[in-house]
Order: structure tokens, then C-alpha cells, then sequence
């Protein structure tokens, strides 16, 4: 039996806390909110101050060809794959500070406690920052864990272009410009174990009573593209039998949709977030109307059953208009590692923590980061469920908490 | 009793097809399509094409402050109000070659007719062709009609910007340049009578048999603009009833009018052209919806009892969000001059031309022109009632018939 304190002994409240406020004046926009999307310079100002961090600390930084960020702290066995934590420090453009930032810094102020605690390890554990998580600035997002999980292709990635035209390519020789030279670790490299802490973006843990949640999946998703083909005409003359208004059509389509997917129990989450029509001029019938489907579901076959459906639900409701449905991505629900899931449980036990499981309804990097192996995440509440907004807030003693089971989680899978 | 030749029969059929041919070159975008906004390059190539056609028969040419051009044909009588005809050049960008052009080159072809019978007339006849009716450029349109009747301020519509932020002012000193000096005539000029003639944009004349169609009233018309106010959210944590999604509410603000509106009879013309989502993120549940609503009716006390509707229509519906109806525009009911009407039922008798009474569905500078003076129109069928389209198509017949009624009915009006 080991003589060193419990690294969760060490974790320090205050120190996490310091940290949350310091790395979220890089892209402040109000005394809350952040704006850092990936690749800004702002993005290689906070990088840069986790590096500071980090040596601090006596990690050791590399990063990879997509520009993800890795902090390790080495362990006995060099050969020994890696424990790793994290999570992203990119936001959305009305974004808050706790969203990826905690998982990052949760798992900094873990691997400190760690290191302090002078513990016994043999497997090396890395802090990871992945690139690109929000894809505010380059859609889709989750670019940095799923070309390192070898999901995405890299080139195709580093291809991708903002709304100004700059490739992820670009910003990253930017960014990289900004930053110490840092050795390069391969694409695919296979991990221990994941665990990311994350902010719930829910209410479930805060209506419970709970600082920690055990995340035991997370919910599959679908999205699609609806296109509605109707015919211009003039508002004046046309008559509504002559017409074929692909405004009313689409209306028709998402109402289909809401009605066909309407449970009781509140669990499908349903959004049509983009609706675009064309020519959109106010004497002027719509011509077509393009709008973008988003489908959540926690349980595969359901999910993709409903997918399923989408198509002939929308040709059923578009008449006078014809409709042309493209499914843009298919994600089943994650099932967790049952192992992290009851090591984080057991851990929030030991310390008395108040926890309980929860499904994660968003997606996180740890989709792809289970790729690499056996992975998990850990929730801790965000006020009212409010995210993706200023107003986004996690108290020092949730995050405290969350930090505590992490660091000796993490040294138990590292030992 | 004349000796002279009734105007009607110096109608040229072939050279009315031919200046229609001619005028379609400029902004020609496919063999039968024609994008001529107000003001471009184009606009003022067509416009010297006018004068061109008028100096060889012998009109007079004026502008006045807001760019309307006036080719006057004098009369016996200087100081006698003038009969005016016409209508506009500018098209919409995916406009036909008909819609405004044969307002202007028919009257155009019938002051020729009137001037090659030598027939005696007190009153100046005028073609006129209104700056900007489409309003497709500089919205909103009839902007030379509504400011030279003092419907409009003429430094606020010059004032006007397109979308790159060229003023009507701007726009037009650059069409001056590429022009001859003409004289100026003043704004608010009163006229002895206006007609003007232009395709129907419905297929009533067509269904009917008739090649014109007499226009007793133009429709009234109400524009709001709807604004709906919810709150953003995640799409894969936000419950339904945590939502409040701006594009729901606002669809259910669209079924609210249309279902409210409905009329069997196919008369009420209900048209949301504009409809623009924020922030129009696929994952995003949207935040606000800005709408349009385009609403128009023949008879003015029920259109005013439907636009009184709007506002609390959209207010029982839009729950959980907010919204907002502003009324943006309101034009009564018209009805034409009873004179201008028998003339022309009268003229196209004698001709024995199948003609019919019918009611514009459409917006016309008309409806300024007749606060100047007794105004009427004439409608000539277009096929399958197609418009701002180039398929927009009017058979050189039905345009014959229409010149012709139009030479000996403003023969009749400038005795």
C-alpha cells in the first residue's frame, strides 16, 4: 500500500478556480462570455498559457498533425500507453468559460495533484486539449479527435475553410507560427483509458442534488438536409391553387416531423436550426426552401428508426412542392466503458461525493476518443442547463468535486 | 367629322414586335429573358433606344427629378393638360420582356399611329415610362410614379440605397451622364388622363378569350413585418419544454393566417415571401424569425378587417415566444376612372375586339398617375398568366389589339 496522500487531497480549489478566470480573458466579450473559436489568435494565446502551465507543472507538450494539444506527465513505463483526460478549449462565438475549458483544466489541476502526491504510476498521463471541438469556425466540429482517431481524413480537414475562406491548414501554420516548435506525436496513437470532465448542459445533476454525474452514453444523432422545390410567382396575381409555395410546403414538412415525433416523455430532441428561403423577397412566392434537420435519440434502433422516417414523412406533407431529403451523418448512441463508468462511480463514493448516472444528450470529443480506447466522461452541473451563452456557469464547488474523483480516478487508471 | 385615318388602323402589328425584340436586347440574360433593374447600364442604353425611336417620330423628350422620361407629341393647344400612357422599362432580375415594356412601346406605337393620321387634337399626348416600378433595385418600387404625384418625398427616395449602398441619386446622375440634357418637368404635373397598358400576370383574358381586358379596380394591399422573439438553445440538451424555438412559433404564426384567411373563393392573396431565421445554425434551436406578410384583397373594408387581424392572429399563436406585427404599408382599394373605363369598352366595341372587365391583382404606377388625373388600364393576355419569368410570353395579336385600343381611345381623350 502506497504512503502518498490521495492526488484528490491535493486538488486545489482555488488554484482551478484561478485558472478558469485567467485562460477565459483570452476572446472575452463580456465579463461571462468567451468568444475563442479554434485556430484564433486568441485560441494561440490560451494554448500558449497552458503551456506555461504545464512546465510549471513538469509536463512534457507535444501536439499532432491536426493541431491537438498533449500535456504528459511520464510515468515508470515509457512504453506504457497513455491515461488521458481532457477535453477542448475552443468556444462557440456567444460562447461561456466553463464549456471544454473545465475538461482541460480539470484534468491540468488532476495531473498536478498527481504529480504533488508523488504517487506511484506507471503509465504515462496526458492532458489533452483537442482541436476544433465547437466547428463554429469549422463546420463540422470534433475535427481534432476524429482526424486523430482516424474517423476523418486529415487532408480533407485541414482543407476545410471558414466563412472568410482561411483552411484549418492556414490558421494551424498561424497558430503554430505563435507557439514553440513541439515534437510530434502520430495520428491513431491508442490510449489506456479517457475520461472527460465536462459541464452537464443540462439541469438533470442540478435539479438532483448531484455535483457529479456518470455519463453511461451518449445519445446517437442524425442530420439531414431538406431541400423543397417550389415555383416562384407573383404575390399579387398567383392564386393560392396556382401556386406552389415552398414556404408552406416546408412548413408542412417540419410540422409533419414535430407531429410524428412528439413523445411524451420529452426525450427526442428535434431541431430544424437552419431554414433558408429563396429568393426570401417579401411580393415574391418562395421558390425553394432549404432547412436542416437535427435528430436525438438516446437509444440506436429508435433513432434510426425514426431517421428512417424523415423521408417519407416529408414527401407525404410536401404536396404541391416535391422534396429532395439527403441524410448529412449518422452517429448511434456511445455506450461508455462499464469499467471507467464504475471507477468513477466507486471513486465519487470513496469520497463522499453526491453523484448519479446520466446519459450525455450533446456530443463531446470523447465519441472519438473512445475509438482509442476504453473511454468515459464525468458531468458536473452548469446553472440551469444555460450554455453556449455568457450566462454559463459552474460553481467552484462542483468543479472542485469533479476535479477530486478525476485525480484519483486518473491515478488509479494510471497505476 | 375628321377626314383623317382612325388611329387604329396605322397600328404597326409588326413594328410594335419588332421594338419589343429590340428593347429586350438590353439586360437580355436567355433568348427570352430580360434583367433590367432601375438605373443600371442597361436601363439607360433602353432609355436612349427611346429617345431614338421618339426623335424619328418626332416626340419631345423631358425628364424630371426623380428620372421618369416623358415623350410628348405636341398638341393644337400649349397650355392643354396632356394625355399620358405608359408604364415602366425596368424589369426584375429574372424578369420577362413584356411586363412594362409594352406599356411604354405600345403607347409608344399608338402617339406614332395618332401622329401618321394626322388627326386633330387639342391635348399633348405623353408616353411616359415610370423610374423604378419593380423596386427590385431600390425597394420599394413605383418610386418614379409615387414621387412625382407627391405620394413620396423625392429626398427620401433618392436617398435610397441599393444592397451594395448606391443611391437612387448616385444611379441616376450616372444615367444622365450616359444621356442627352433634357428639360426638366415639375413634379406633381397634373394630366388630362393616363392609361396604361400591361399584361395581365393572370390567365383570366386568356381563359376568357379575350385579347383586352378593361381594368375597373386594383386590388388594396397591407404588408407587415412579423418578428418573432424566442431564446437559442442547445439541440441536443434542450427539452421541448425548455425550448422556446423562434422557428416554431413563427409557423405556427404562418398556419394561424393562412388557415385564418382561407376563402373558398380563391380571392384573398396571402403571400409570407420573406422569412429569415437567426442564427440559422443546424444545431442551434432558433433564436428569432423575422417574416413578411404581402396581403391584398379587392375590396378595401375587408382587407382592412383581415390586416386588423394580423397583429392578434399571431399573437394567440407564436406561445412560447414573443412577437412583433408592424404594418408597414397600407393601400385601399382603386377603382379607375368610370370615363377611362366606357372609353375603352367603347373603343374596343368599335374595333369589335373581345374584351372584358377585370380587376388588377397586381400593383401598377397607376395607381399614382391616377392622383394626377382620371387614370384607367388596359390589360393584353400573357400565357398561362407566367410573369417575372422569361417565359414570360404575349402573342404579337393580343399586343396589336391592345395598341390599337389604346391609339383611338387616347386619340378620343387629346380631342
Amino acid at each position: 500500500m502506497s504512503h502518498s496522500p490521495l492526488p484528490s487531497s491535493l486538488v486545489d480549489r482555488q488554484r482551478l478556480a484561478d485558472r478558469i478566470d485567467q485562460l477565459a480573458q483570452y476572446g472575452a466579450y463580456s465579463p461571462g462570455g468567451v468568444d475563442r473559436q479554434a485556430l484564433t489568435p486568441e485560441d494561440a494565446v490560451a494554448q500558449n498559457r497552458l503551456l506555461d502551465w504545464a512546465e510549471q507543472i513538469g509536463l512534457t507538450a507535444q501536439t499532432d498533425d491536426i493541431g491537438n494539444l498533449f500535456l504528459r506527465l511520464p510515468g515508470s513505463d515509457p512504453d506504457a500507453l497513455p491515461v488521458m483526460a481532457g477535453s477542448h478549449i475552443d468556444t462557440q462565438p456567444t460562447g461561456g468559460r466553463y464549456d471544454g475549458a473545465y475538461g482541460v483544466l480539470a484534468a491540468l489541476e488532476a495531473v498536478q495533484a498527481i504529480a504533488q502526491s508523488g504517487i506511484a504510476h506507471r503509465h504515462p498521463i496526458d492532458v489533452v486539449a483537442w482541436m476544433n471541438e465547437e466547428g463554429s469556425r469549422f463546420a463540422p466540429g470534433m475535427t481534432g479527435s476524429a482526424v486523430h482517431a482516424g474517423a476523418r481524413d486529415l487532408q480533407e480537414a485541414l482543407d476545410t475553410t471558414d466563412a472568410q475562406g482561411v483552411s484549418i491548414a492556414q490558421a494551424l501554420a498561424q497558430v503554430r507560427a505563435a507557439m514553440p516548435a513541439l515534437p510530434r506525436r502520430p495520428l491513431r496513437s491508442r490510449i489506456a483509458a479517457y475520461i472527460e470532465p465536462h459541464i452537464e448542459q443540462g439541469i438533470r445533476l442540478e435539479q438532483a442534488g448531484c455535483s457529479v454525474g456518470v455519463v453511461t452514453t451518449m445519445q446517437g444523432k442524425i442530420t439531414c438536409r431538406v431541400t423543397v422545390t417550389g415555383e416562384a410567382a407573383h404575390a399579387g396575381t398567383s392564386t393560392r391553387a396556382q401556386r406552389k409555395d415552398a414556404l408552406l410546403s416546408a412548413i408542412a414538412c417540419v410540422q409533419a416531423l414535430t407531429g410524428a415525433f412528439h413523445d411524451a416523455d420529452d426525450i427526442v430532441r428535434l431541431t430544424v436550426g437552419r431554414f433558408s428561403v429563396s429568393p426570401n423577397a417579401p411580393s415574391v412566392v418562395p421558390a425553394s426552401v432549404v432547412f436542416s434537420i437535427d435528430l436525438r435519440f438516446p437509444d440506436t434502433t429508435q433513432l434510426r428508426s425514426m431517421g428512417d422516417r424523415i423521408r417519407p414523412l416529408c414527401e407525404a406533407a410536401c404536396a404541391p412542392c416535391t422534396v429532395q431529403v439527403e441524410e448529412l451523418s449518422y452517429a448511434p448512441s456511445l455506450d461508455f466503458s462499464a469499467d471507467i463508468q464504475n471507477l468513477l462511480r466507486q471513486t465519487a463514493q470513496a469520497l463522499d461525493i453526491a453523484h448519479m448516472d446520466l446519459a450525455s444528450s450533446a456530443g463531446h470529443d470523447s465519441r472519438y476518443a473512445s475509438e482509442l480506447g476504453p473511454a468515459g466522461m464525468l458531468f458536473i452541473p452548469c446553472r440551469d442547463g444555460i450554455t453556449h451563452h455568457d450566462a454559463e456557469f459552474a460553481s467552484e464547488d462542483d468543479m472542485y468535486d469533479g476535479a477530486r474523483v478525476l485525480a484519483d480516478a486518473l491515478a488509479a487508471l494510471a497505476r
